[in-house]
């Protein structure tokens, strides 16, 4: 692999005596200085160091040819919008340049995530391997949200792995998210407690940019695992910013890229931007429109995708491809052929035409699916190698029944009826000699916020992490070293401390007697992300 | 003007014996319900309400034919993201589609703000009157920050009224944001000192999702009054969201945009995207490839964008088309006489041909601009009667609600930023020798739960009273007295009091020293009731 970012691209021209190398220069001058040959001010580097070289230019078909332009990824400064703008900014205004394929160094990778869960997480928090899932759409908009959770359940009863809502629902006045949200979500939970089969919801988050975060902040709420979002309404790299914020699965709507594909001489691949591009911002499953569906990709072109999406790709995780449109009952088994296992068929039309027989059209599928993966199972065959994120679960509260309306302290920093007890359980995140004791909120009282004490004996840190919740912290005893973002606060007895949502904070003891502080949070609350 | 969204497409068709009505129900049911007619479960009021209606089909050509689709706005919840999917968000896939015309109604461009500034604010800013702009562009990148800086004076110098950076100018290693927008920034007004002309810089904060604000925000602190983005790299809503928090003016970039005009017979018409939705985004200036550059739009395609940037939109302000590439000196007669007045003329490799002639470049090309407008001034020849935003001046700062995230303890049961306030304003509940201090959860806090310092002085008591919230008291100082319900409690530093919901309570101080404690309770919370 090399240390450049290589693009591929074809470029047609049917000029007479045109010269192919310069056909490749301008797009090398476009797509970073933006100005000809000549006005460099005598400044060399930028000739070697800004401008792509050039490689392996050949012809490939009458008139057209290809070559590979090898970037500085100093150049995109290694940010998501500066590599589209390099990719294809301004060139997109060129009727006759198309990007065919991307090769990017571990130096520009490493610095995306990429998918949060990807294939062996998503398969883990269902259960399901060695076939192929099975994702039903909610639809059409106009439909209520309480018949949209009916909706909802007949899917989950007949055993779809993944429900989405259709990428237009919103938040129109006929179908306000929230309540969307609450009722599929219910409907979903209600019907897995009865199937023991897991089905998964994902909401569509696409919204305006001040709600986008509010909205995903709801369905965590109410233990929503992952959602829909369409990259090209939203932005890309803000899709991005929520996937590496959030721990929550994202599912990316192809929506307004089409017409990236509309020309087979213009454009980029499919399985460059809803491929790799989709990919290393975060996307754990990628929608596109299926082969011999209502649109228009060729068989080679949706295999392509799904080996971008799946195979090799620097550490990122490996993410599912998501064909839509198209899926009928019978040409599963060619499909299973063409796209092999782990792939999501999306589809929604075909179980909805007769509205009484929603439950009855899913298992249908979802057999006709099975049935070609015999090696179908609840268990991985082999451990994957790959670093999990854990899926995430309700925090285990301790219910003792009776309420204390009054707790005495004791001399020692403890107090009656409230044991002291370890930091945290069964988490890999470090820390050092620190201890909690749940003083209210996890004895049956009626709290939409807990109060707990630490203590952090000399020497001791809590972990360093983030989460979407927020802290308010009160030292009561000694002195401690508070990191909130980048500053460092020193807490003596009765400071207050505030940690925003998402902001990295860690509580250190450097003196040489112990640090105890009281810190209140929401009850319900997201799971931290350790840093 | 009709009270629904009216998007006006073109579709091409070359089958024998298609219905041509059919040709757009079918664009219809894509763009809301994704399902074929006879999908709507019965649910009639789905194609009355959700589904478009079809007027004044009609054929234009061999095989094309318009007609105008009119949605009801709800369907797009009024948010930017779902308008796009209604406009091009499926039908992207479709390869014989294009939006030619949009005709938005007042209930919708409402919720919008649109350009801060727009051609009145700018000209006020610059007070230049009766002629074209002339916004010259800091480029190649490979150039220092001292470099460009160096070259911005030039351009200052020689005129320009505005100077924006290369929108492939980042915050690469080799030219870092902060340091070039410092020295670019004051190197202008160095210039502007110098020659009583005003010339302004619009350094592009294209950047990371992350990043944005803080771009902006840098940007604002350094005086400067605008800034380039490009939205189809950071998102288009993003871009609205940035226009409508800050006060800065935005010029956008069309990078990736080619892509929806490619083609004559598909994608989206310039004067839509780059001019209609650009302005409802924000933009105060759009830019967009001029006709007879290095891209292919035509004159009328040039001007039809133009009169969509400059004509009325509901209660939106006009934004300035700026016309990028293929100027030379020799065509600003065509051009002015094409563009009129109202334009920004933005010239990059022009001026920089020969580094040593830019400042001359610049003032010959202003003096040629002039030249075409006899009628050029410095002062508004009518007052607009438009409503503007006030140009932001560098003595105003701008507050970005800063929270606290350290109280430091006094000695006095005090807290820094956080005077005590009454106990209770405006209600009628008996209470005695008490005193409040607001935390946590009044001063901008992202909080579910409120803390708040309580001090009762010897002989006082707060009111007795019951609510639906809890109450969770923690005692920090001297001895106090907490009824609840019929139980008496003595509340001792650190000792815990939980109040159930209903609870009837009252605190005391029967001592005679001051009697403190916090007390925790939810942000949002019912009123309580007076016993």
């Amino acid at each position: 692999m090399s240390d450049s970012i290589d693009i591929t691209y074809e470029v047609t021209s049917h000029h007479e005596g045109h010269n192919t190398k310069a056909l490749f220069r301008e797009i090398a001058l476009e797509q970073t200085v933006e100005v000809p040959d000549g006005y460099f001010f005598n400044q060399t580097h930028i000739n070697t160091t800004i401008v792509p070289t050039i490689k392996d230019v050949r012809p490939i078909d009458r008139g057209r040819y290809r070559a590979t332009l090898s970037f500085n990824p100093e150049v995109t400064a290694c940010q998501l919008p500066q590599f589209l703008n390099v990719l294809f900014g301004n060139i997109s205004f060129k009727g006759n340049v198309r990007v065919v394929g991307i090769d990017l160094p571990e130096e520009f990778l490493k610095v995306f995530k990429g998918p949060g869960y990807g294939i062996p997480g998503i398969r883990q928090m269902l259960g399901v391997y060695g076939r192929p899932l099975l994702c039903a759409v909610l639809k059409p908009m106009g439909l209520s949200p309480v018949d949209l959770a009916n909706l909802a359940a007949e899917f989950a009863l007949g055993g779809a792995d993944i429900i989405k809502d259709d990428h237009g629902l919103v938040d129109q006045t006929f179908c306000p998210f929230e309540q969307r949200v609450t009722l599929c979500q219910q409907a979903i939970e209600a019907a897995n407690a009865k199937t023991l089969h897991k089905t998964l919801y994902f909401p569509n988050v696409t919204d305006g940019a001040e709600k986008l975060e509010d909205r995903i902040r709801f369905a965590l709420r109410g233990g929503v695992a992952g959602v829909l979002v369409a990259p090209y309404l939203v932005g890309l790299d803000t899709v991005r910013y929520l996937a590496s914020t959030y721990r929550i699965i994202i599912m990316a709507h192809p929506a307004m890229t089409g017409a990236y594909f509309h020309d087979p001489n213009y454009g980029i691949r499919p399985s460059v931007l809803l491929g790799s591009v989709f990919r290393l911002m975060g996307a754990d499953l990628s929608i596109f429109p299926n082969t011999g569906g209502r649109f228009n990709f060729t068989p080679e072109e949706c295999l392509s995708l799904s080996q971008a999406l799946r195979g090799p790709l620097g550490q990122l995780r490996p993410a599912f491809p998501a064909p839509a449109g198209g899926m009928r009952l019978s040409n599963i088994p060619d499909m299973s052929a063409m796209y092999g296992v782990d792939t999501v068929y999306t589809i929604g039309g075909s179980l909805l035409k007769n509205h009484d027989d929603v439950r009855e059209n899913t298992s249908v599928f979802l057999e006709k699916i099975t049935s070609n993966f015999p090696q179908a199972t609840c268990q991985p065959s082999v451990q994957s190698s790959t670093p999990q994120r854990q899926a995430p679960s309700p925090q285990t509260s301790v219910t003792l029944g009776e309420v204390f309306e009054h707790l005495s302290f004791r001399e020692d920093f403890g107090w009656s009826e409230r044991p002291p007890r370890p930091y945290k359980d069964g988490v890999n995140l470090p820390f050092r000699y620190i201890t909690r004791c749940e003083l209210i909120g996890r004895y049956g009282e009626e709290t939409r916020f807990d109060l707990r004490y630490f203590q952090i004996e000399p020497g001791g840190y809590s972990s360093f992490e983030r989460h979407l919740h927020i802290h308010v912290v009160v030292c009561i005893r000694g002195e401690g070293v508070f990191l909130i973002g980048g500053n460092r606060y020193t807490l003596r007895p009765f400071d207050v401390a505030y940690v925003a949502p998402m902001r990295p904070h860690q509580l250190i003891n450097e003196s040489d007697v112990p640090f105890g502080f009281f810190c209140i949070v929401d009850h319900e609350r997201d799971r931290p992300i350790p840093l």
